[in-house]
């Protein structure tokens, strides 16, 4: 499947700002990028630099008036998501290293606050991919998604106790609940083909399998159509654009994703 | 000032237990490691390798019986940490990228909830160091810091509600209201000279004037003497012991430093 | 400057064949990326990492049959290169960590074996910039720039002795005369606006004053103009291709660089 | 094998002399550091840091006068080597990222000059473990291993001239004979339990079978008792010390490899 995305944002500055944005999506294994298009006007200095988990990250500082950014890419990706049933746990032993920082506590994704939930969602079923799966079944039964519902972000113990929560909320808890059980899980933030209300997306990956696995509590079945613009432990690591000073916020954002032509 | 620093962990163990330790110091630009030895026993394979903040983790699997962890080193560090009073606020557009990471909220330093307090406490110093300074006398007030008040680390959030905590907690709390002024700030678990009771220690370090300084809210004046372990963005990345699985606790666990002989 | 770069590639295969490619520019503090396409016919699974020196690469198999890579970007980049006559030497304990690797001899920089010559071309001047802008007036009378002349690179030593070279070569040598002065110096690979005979480019850059400044000593005086693709100690880390197996060479290579319409 | 290893450097210095320093072995998959002693007389301020390839080094300037540096160290390690015979190639394409940069020509091992010579000494060998094997034995029977026989490094296309050399000579041509034939290799040095004369010592390694294999052509058979100071591509990485300014050589050098009592 060849996606087009597409994202605009549209700011007005009142002073000068400091932004760190997250919107080039980078080739890696389960992604080609084909064309890509990143614009700012007015026309800006911007420095590009790669984060602790391998985003690249834009830093630059927006001056009063008007200030956009549009974004565009042609991706290649998967039709399907990945399936994994009967994947095995890998135990801590034998994780990469470089995997090993998914399995802490992080800022939204209070892991540590959950082992008895984790283990009880997860009675029962064979260890790895299907505890995962489990997890997520048990999100989009219990949990409502509620696109729109809120601007900041809810922790796993929030998402938890409202009972709602936007697609980055209801990560939050899979990843909480994945971590409490030694199963390392990331936030991915992107797009979805066909989201309904379109809209930047954010869905969870477990590391199962000596793999990564993709999740999304937020869809009925699982198709493919995801490209990816970065990973994290959680939604602080993630934001598409951190915005330093008095806030601002977009006066327009609009996304597209449609095939290529 | 050399200080010779030993920590020893005894624990019984009942089942396979994989551990990731923290517990080798690294010579930086803040101290240098003269002498260091780190036996386990019984004889278990280990490996080593640098986290994301740079830290030595060494990952080993503990089997059924006692298991025991005995670290020594001698340390050449300074006897008075460096003060900065004037040093100045960094704009974000001029920091490191390797710094910009310790901006964003993090497991227990929620700093996106700090905004009002952080100016607050802050109000009237000049932008930086004596922010930060004004911050640390503010919890030394407001926080009654009691070693042993409790063993699961606090949030900046729950410290604050509870107004006491032990140094850990103290820096979270710390850390949050830096951040909140878009000052990076970050953890640092180590040794401190002639600290009541003598244990491990917490403190906190804050990015300012292009490099970080060291601010500790448990003691009144700031001599020298302290010793790194290692670096983070709050507990969740700094446990000396992270263990998986069954909980286990130290059955024995001594600290302590003297001045070298 | 707005430049629009092409390159096209089209190889012969005759069994699967692995290569490493680095045609992906990269925004950073030189210039900025607005616009980027990189097609590989037939569509072949490709995965993207950075390397030790931060370029972007691609690996993947080419199939047997003819197979064929289309890049393509708009890059912003300066009108023309920052000179800093007077721009001073960086004694060694006062260079970043990430520099000292540039210090060290390499595959085609044997900087080891130019102390002496490295002294005699720069007698007399200041120590910094105006010793490298003196290797590099030195390059341009003393060794011919021969586009085309060999497909090989050429060490530093050969290209002394030869007294010709390839913008490539040319570089090498500058290099190894940089090191020799105890200036980190590297290779840059990319495109050249109005280069003659249009093709890939290479030149070099030398870190003075907390900087890297750009050096070509192909060209006469230093107009700006110039797109980076990748940087590393020599010709061996910044192959546009690496290819694996029996030799394949393109059968067709056509680079463009004009102004953005 | 407990091994206490001591290196002893004695300089006489004549004016301010930057130093950069890879003496303190590392624990890692393949060997463990139970204690470990790094003293500089005089007291000097020295900063640390990781380089590309994983190794600490160690930096510092040397004042005017004598300088000296005693390292020591308890470390366990193999009895044996492992051997492999029958490890597999690895097809470029499944080689970790992190390994692909030893495939590379690099100053002192020009493997780009191999091909011919690589393919004939491996002919009708099992790809992978067997033809380093090959090398390795081929090494033993043409290379003359002489110690003290030259103090500047040789490269491949050097030692394959003189037949003769020092064993980080004779490591430069097995690293450059492995990857021409596109296996992965890397110098490592260290100390070597039982050599004769004893001294700092250097061997190589390939990747073969998805691990690190260790190969020592100047030792007859392989008995194990290597403990490793640091890896890189050839000598030009991995100097235990790396010098600048004015050539300082030791006045004294002295190194001990003793089982721990």
């Amino acid at each position: 499947m060849r996606l087009r995305t597409s994202c605009d944002l549209k700011f007005e500055i009142f002073e000068p700002t400091p932004f760190i944005l997250m919107l080039r999506p980078r080739s890696g294994s389960q992604q080609w990028v084909e064309r890509e298009e990143y614009k700012i006007t007015p026309s800006t200095p911007v420095f590009e630099f790669t984060d602790n988990y391998g985003n690249l990250c834009q830093r630059l500082i927006a001056q009063p008036g008007m200030f956009s950014i549009s974004t565009s890419s042609d991706v290649v990706t998967s039709n399907f998501i990945d399936q994994g049933f009967g994947a095995p746990f890998i135990e801590i032993q034998n994780l990469p290293d470089a995997v090993l920082s998914y399995l802490l506590p992080s800022r939204y994704c209070e892991s540590d606050c959950f082992n008895e939930m984790g283990a009880a969602i997860t009675e029962g079923q064979l260890m790895g991919y299907n505890q995962v799966a489990a997890i997520t079944s048990w999100l989009r039964e219990n949990i409502e998604y509620l696109p729109g519902s809120n601007n900041e972000p809810l922790s796993a113990i929030q998402v938890n106790n409202r009972q709602f929560g936007v697609c980055r909320d209801l990560a939050h808890l899979g990843i909480a609940l994945c971590r409490s059980l030694s199963i390392p899980a990331r936030i991915v933030v992107g797009y979805l083909y066909n989201l309904e209300p379109m809209d930047m997306h954010a869905w969870f990956e477990a590391y199962i399998g000596n793999r990564w696995y993709t999740f999304d509590a937020t869809q009925i079945d699982s198709p493919g159509g995801y490209v990816v613009l970065g990973f994290g432990r959680d939604a602080a690591d993630v934001a598409i654009f951190n915005q330093f000073g008095p806030s601002v916020f977009p006066v327009e954002h609009l996304v597209k994703v449609k095939e290529c032509p």
